[in-house]
């Protein structure tokens, strides 16, 4: 398998909003694969206009808040394409879409940079900020495994949380718990939500 | 608890060679507390030489080397303190020790940034490199932890490994995953070794 960097992808709605999504990118060679599931807002942008952001959030709650319902994060313009990217970010690309593999349940775009930046120093590496990533694609897959795997699985992470996370790591932690807890205790309201990061 | 950034540390021996080491450092504010037990050389060239230099590894098998007996990674003269730092890396910072508080298990550095640069931008996160950084640390506790506890650990941590490793993610387990059929199978030999990572 190739690697998969889960990032923020931006594209631009017909009325000229912006999609925010968190989005794993197929790494090969140089160029990055978007490949999400139908039916996805990022597939009809991209088809009407080829370009697309991506970056790497500095605040792990961008992920967590777009996997409950909080999608309202700050965007600037982008340097050369048409569109916007997040502006909290360690760094940023701008991409265009060189090829698209069609495909009834998950095209492919295979997509080229044409420019990228570095926005701040991404120092090292925070256990905790990876189990809110763990715990929220896990979020998004509720109705797929037992109240027990999860529970085990959230336990698991937590660990993780109580050991390297500051205040931002821990609120994102607490947005996705509550979802969760939502979603074991109650009905699968919140399950349409899906987080399309990794294959 | 504060925030704890994994980073490869880099501080200068009596013989003027490098010692590089995983390690996590504590954010407070403006200033990251570096704060080894004993005995650790960290703290031996930190009371004669109190500048250290801290890179976030590109490469994640920098990391997983370190704990698996492979430690001659490339490292560059810093920018500003006498010293080196790992070469391939998203960014690094160079800092000073301000106050030492002393201690008989485990001394505390208060270290301030004089410096800090970014050389290649991190364009997103990957969740093969948080589970190798997670078997990593896995891999110094073994005699801790039960058989069972560790095979179990490591299963999970693998699902990320299969969906979103590249070749470099993958070798870097695998040496992890050896060191651990190792110390389960035989004595603890390599359990000598130990990652100072996180409290």
């Amino acid at each position: 398998m190739p690697l998969i960097l889960e990032t923020i992808v931006t594209t631009t709605n017909p009325d000229g909003s912006v999609h925010l999504v968190p989005f794993g990118l197929i790494v090969e060679g140089d160029d990055y694969i978007v490949a999400p599931f139908r039916p996805s807002p990022t597939i009809a942008n991209l088809e009407r206009h080829p370009f697309l952001a991506a970056a790497a959030p500095r605040d792990i709650r961008v992920i967590a808040g777009c996997v409950t319902g909080r999608r309202d994060w700050a965007t600037v313009a982008c340097d050369v394409i048409e569109g916007v990217r997040l502006q909290d970010c360690f760094a940023h690309m701008e991409l265009a879409v060189r090829e698209v593999a069609p495909d009834e349940l998950r095209p492919r775009f295979r997509c080229r940079p044409v420019h990228s930046a570095m926005h701040e120093p991404f120092l090292g590496y925070n256990r905790a900020q990876a189990a809110v990533l763990e715990a929220a694609i896990l979020s998004t897959r509720l109705h797929l495994l037992t109240p027990q795997k999860i529970r085990s699985e959230m336990a698991y992470l937590e660990i993780a949380i109580d050991k390297t996370a500051g205040p931002t790591e821990r609120e994102a932690w607490q947005w996705i718990e509550a979802k969760i807890r939502g979603g074991l205790g109650t009905t699968d309201e919140n399950q349409s939500v899906q987080m399309k990061a990794g294959p």
